[in-house]
């Protein structure tokens, strides 16, 4: 008998006795970090909302209740039953029952009505037909990227069980190593932005922290390193968020046989998964073959176990992670990783905005204990303060105005997630208060989809922005002015030839995508203003148009067609998604307890070591700028 | 076809192009390092002297030539031939045809006669007979542990070439990796003296330098880390010297599926067989079950591939290493590592000796190019400072005149290999100048068998103590005074009860062997002086009796059976094997070029921490005092 399963018949045997004696227990499993316990009696279980509470607290572990099936309510009569409890207000969509594991997803429209206070209609589905009810909220804005994600996961619902289980037995598996320590390899983004990837390691355990692309550059992470491989032999993957320099090279991951989880935010699941598609798009695009291909994204969906913000959760025999709110983009984390029984505790910044923005919340910096950071540095050169955002915002605002004035239309770069939605809120308080005239926001290539994304997930957004789409029923995002473009060029003409309005366009740095056609149909328009919201990298033709290009070549049209830009040219910066110098010492300064060690990655050799000296200097700490390829060794 | 077959293919064609037209060459191989050149025309071939110097020069290729067997004169008519060109002084004790690579194998007691003048009389020997002379020392001092490690290679012979045929393929296999960096994982030896153990490895390959045991702790190199695994991958292994806490374990490599090359002088190998046999032996004794057994010993041995210092030597594609001189122990080294086409250096110092001693030149520290060096800092603490050699001896002299004139006998416990002959020259040197009287000095314990392996590498020795073996007949260690206790205890009990004598035995420590017999015969004696000079570790008995104990428990004679130490204890410092603080700094200071980095490892806590320090402040280099578990990258 394996020790996996000697422990679950011990565990067993104590739920056993902990509940009341008519309460059945027909199996104890785990799925993942999950317990899971059978019973024929789930009503009775329901009944008693502590039972479950009390159980996990005991017993350290995240519990779920399933009924065996032949204490089930057939399916047919169930569904009635089920739409009788649950208010009508809840506006539920779609009742999908699966008998293999007794639970009905439930998709609503409003979900909390549906969850109750404090769980109480969930508990009130159980009683009456001893299914387990799992609220998903239907996309206010359909979301091709949710519904394909849900389907298929649906539709992968048996092989995702048995890999689940798999997952569980291994996090449960006994403890091997007689030695205790922890260490750190860098992979990528060391005094460099992108290509974000680290193993993090005791002797027990190897857990690769995301596996990005450099943008720009070829340069893989080095995933060839000893350190990660074989890579079926790691334990766990955790994606802090779902930016390509973060994500885009996970699906190899499977491609080189790894088996394992993904640890995640369920939003960044879902965006993952339409980046990772859009950089396979891209890269067919220009003639390049990507490294996997889509079969790849959709193992690593399959693979991703989602977990919430503040979660405990048991990743492995000898460490627990939990993720907290890193203000970036929608899901984005700081992932924190408690090892051993108090032996260390590590955690990784990811991409973090230290103040609040319209979008989401500040990165959370409170933890129980840290003992060494491994913080991003984007920002963290000597020089790299940025406006303030309310400045941004009036002098967006002033630009919008101008334009509207001399009947021209503002036509903004931007990158799909995150700065998007930003400047929708902008707008969108900016018309409502009637800062600036309404007129038509006309979103272009990804935004649409990205922000129908967000609007799945509001309990990742900014306090206030959730409740007032939770409570309010005023979701900014499905503003009337708000316009998917999506009929292609013959509306862009439109648009173009019509009243004042704002366009937001992918890509975020002219790179390619609809925002080449919007400058074939305004580049030439006196009345016109591109305004440049996000950073603009070397290289790309929005470094170039911002600093005063103004004859582009237009390919494919003849050899000496090119295009004259004759439209006014304006850059608004204090949009950005990471923390700026002040925001990155703040982080620090700020965080509670203090980390003893600070490895500052994530940054232009110049800002890393700006920031280590800074953080050496005024907060007295050890500090380092680690290159790639290295491998620190802590306690 | 393989690259590695491409490859030869064309060496072929270079050299066939290179001959003269009547030198035939019939193959090409590599075995090991060498390129080895098969001709039917070996006579040919030794007519001329610059020949091979030139190819090798060419090639950039270290080149051996041999024979096709249809060449070769008969082994009985050839032996009388290679005979006559022998001088007859040169005292030949063996000849041994080997027809599968036409090789006659010399022993003699003079292997420089057997030479000649720039390799002529090897030369004349090729012309006469065809075959190949391969020249050993026959050793002075017949050692078995040198007579079994020759008869093991003689007897393996075969299987030895199969080896050497694949590290040869193996090390001129193409060239792989589009990338180029240079790493050092730390698995052992970092804040702490003992198990020495490095990975130094590149994009192409990865090499094991050293892998030692910590005396007084059964802790292990980390060999399980990810950076050295799998060790069947390892291109090689490196031994800088024999001493345990740098060889102990290197025979466990091959138990667990190591099967490449052992990089190392060749006294290191005979000395490192010597040892790790003692150490199993040692374990048995104890009662403990060691790591491995004999057998791996042997294939330790079998896989050795002995090299000298300064020979540049190929031992990965991108990897070329030579050995040079530590002053240490007989055959230490400093290993020195030629990364890429000049892309980086490394230096290994191993254990070394800065300043000139009795047995060996100083370390040398001059190179090519070197930007880092890993550095040994056994004595790197602030206060390490260590008596004058000369203080010493004299200090040793007055303690033996002493006791002389009282009657009395003379007892030094002391290790085996390094010490116990630095104390034999001194000695030997005493008596012969008249400053000590002539009086027997006993050796006891593998202290003459590691004598006898000295006599075997003369050219391992100092200068003038080799000279004078070679030319003048004035070998030091085969004075009369020396005398070998081989008769066991009743010997002892003779010399004990006889007139003034020297006795050095072992353990040095006084942790066991013969010396503990020694304890017996003159514990009580109040005219004998035990004489300590070698470092007394923390828990030995040898500590305690330099610290002032005069009773000391006898095992196994009786529960209450104590033995009253009656006689004097004086130490005398000042011999030890290491350079002390100023050595070390000097090694560094007076280094040729100064390497920008060096890692301070091989000491305790403080002692790295201080010389760490030291060396940035004085000579402003970034120093490191790694810990075990890291890995450093370099460019």
């Amino acid at each position: 008998m394996s020790t996996v399963d000697k422990q679950l018949d011990e565990l067993q045997a104590t739920i056993v006795d902990e509940l009341p004696n008519d309460i059945s227990v027909s199996d104890v499993t785990y799925e993942g970090p999950e317990l899971v316990i059978y019973t024929r009696d789930p009503k009775k279980f329901a009944r008693n909302g502590d039972l479950i509470r009390n159980l996990a607290g005991q017993l350290r572990k995240r519990i779920t209740v399933r009924p065996v099936p032949d204490a089930l309510t057939d399916p047919a009569t169930a569904r009635e039953k089920v739409l009788n409890v649950i208010p009508e207000k809840a506006d539920v969509s779609d009742l999908d029952f699966h008998a293999d594991t007794g639970e009905v997803v439930i998709e609503a429209a409003k979900p909390g009505m549906v969850i109750g206070r404090h769980g109480s209609t969930l508990r009130e589905i159980t009683q009456e037909v001893g299914w387990t009810p799992e609220v998903v909220r239907t996309p206010p804005i359909e979301s091709s990227t949710v519904s394909n994600v849900r389907s298929f996961l649906k539709q992968e619902r048996e092989e995702r069980r048995d890999i689940l289980e798999r997952v569980g037995r291994q996090i449960h598996r006994e403890e091997m190593a007689d030695d205790e320590w922890v260490r750190i390899s860098t992979l990528g983004c060391c005094r460099e932005v992108g290509r974000a990837s680290f193993i993090l390691s005791t002797p027990e355990t190897r857990i690769l922290i995301d596996c990005g692309d450099k943008p720009g550059s070829d340069d893989a992470p080095y995933l060839q390193v000893p350190e990660a491989n074989p890579l079926n032999s790691l334990d766990a993957v955790v994606l802090t968020h779902a930016h390509l320099d973060h994500s885009a090279l996970i699906p190899l991951l499977f491609k080189y046989g790894y088996d394992g989880p993904i640890y995640t935010t369920e939003p960044t699941r879902d965006l993952m998964g339409l980046l990772q598609l859009d950089y396979l798009d891209v890269a067919a695009k220009e003639g390049r073959s990507p490294p996997y291909d889509s079969a790849m994204v959709r193992e690593a969906v399959k693979h991703a176990i989602p977990i919430e913000y503040g979660d405990v959760t048991d990743i492995a025999p000898d460490v627990k992670l939990t993720l907290h709110n890193a203000g970036h983009i929608l899901g984005s984390s700081v992932a924190h990783f408690h090892i051993g029984d108090g032996f260390y505790n590590v955690a990784f910044s990811g991409d973090i905005h230290y103040d609040d923005t319209r979008l989401f919340n500040g990165a959370v910096n409170d933890f129980p204990r840290v003992e060494t950071l491994v913080m991003e540095s984007t920002y963290g050169g000597r020089n790299d303060y940025q406006t303030d955002q309310a400045d941004s915002e009036e002098k967006l605002i002033e630009v919008i105005n101008e334009t509207a004035d001399r009947g021209g239309k503002v036509l903004i770069p931007a990158f799909a997630v995150g700065r998007s939605q930003e400047i929708m809120l902008v707008l969108e308080e900016a018309m409502r208060s009637g800062k600036i005239p309404e007129m038509p926001v006309h979103l272009d290539g990804m935004i649409w989809e990205a922000t129908a994304i967000h609007t799945t997930y509001p309990e990742y957004l900014r306090d206030d922005l959730r409740d007032r789409i939770f409570h309010d029923d005023e979701n900014p995002f499905l503003a009337p002015q708000f316009n998917h473009i999506d009929e292609g060029d013959d509306e862009r003409e439109e648009v173009a030839a019509g009243d004042p309005a704002i366009i937001l366009s992918t890509s975020g740095m002219v790179t390619g995508g609809p925002i080449m056609s919007w400058l074939d149909h305004l580049g030439a328009d006196t009345d016109t203003t591109m305004v440049f919201v996000g950073y603009q990298a070397q290289g790309t033709l929005g470094r170039r148009i911002q600093n005063g290009w103004d004859e582009i070549p237009r390919n494919g049209r003849g050899r000496s067609n090119t295009l004259n830009l004759e439209f006014d040219v304006e850059t608004v910066d204090g949009f950005s998604g990471h923390a700026d110098r002040q925001g990155l010492e703040n982080f620090v300064k700020t965080m509670n307890p203090r980390p003893e060690k600070v490895l500052c990655v994530h940054g232009d050799e110049s800002s890393v070591q700006d920031l280590s000296s800074a953080l050496y200097h005024n907060y007295n700490m050890r500090t380092f700028a680690p290159k790639n390829l290295e491998t620190f060794r802590f306690k």
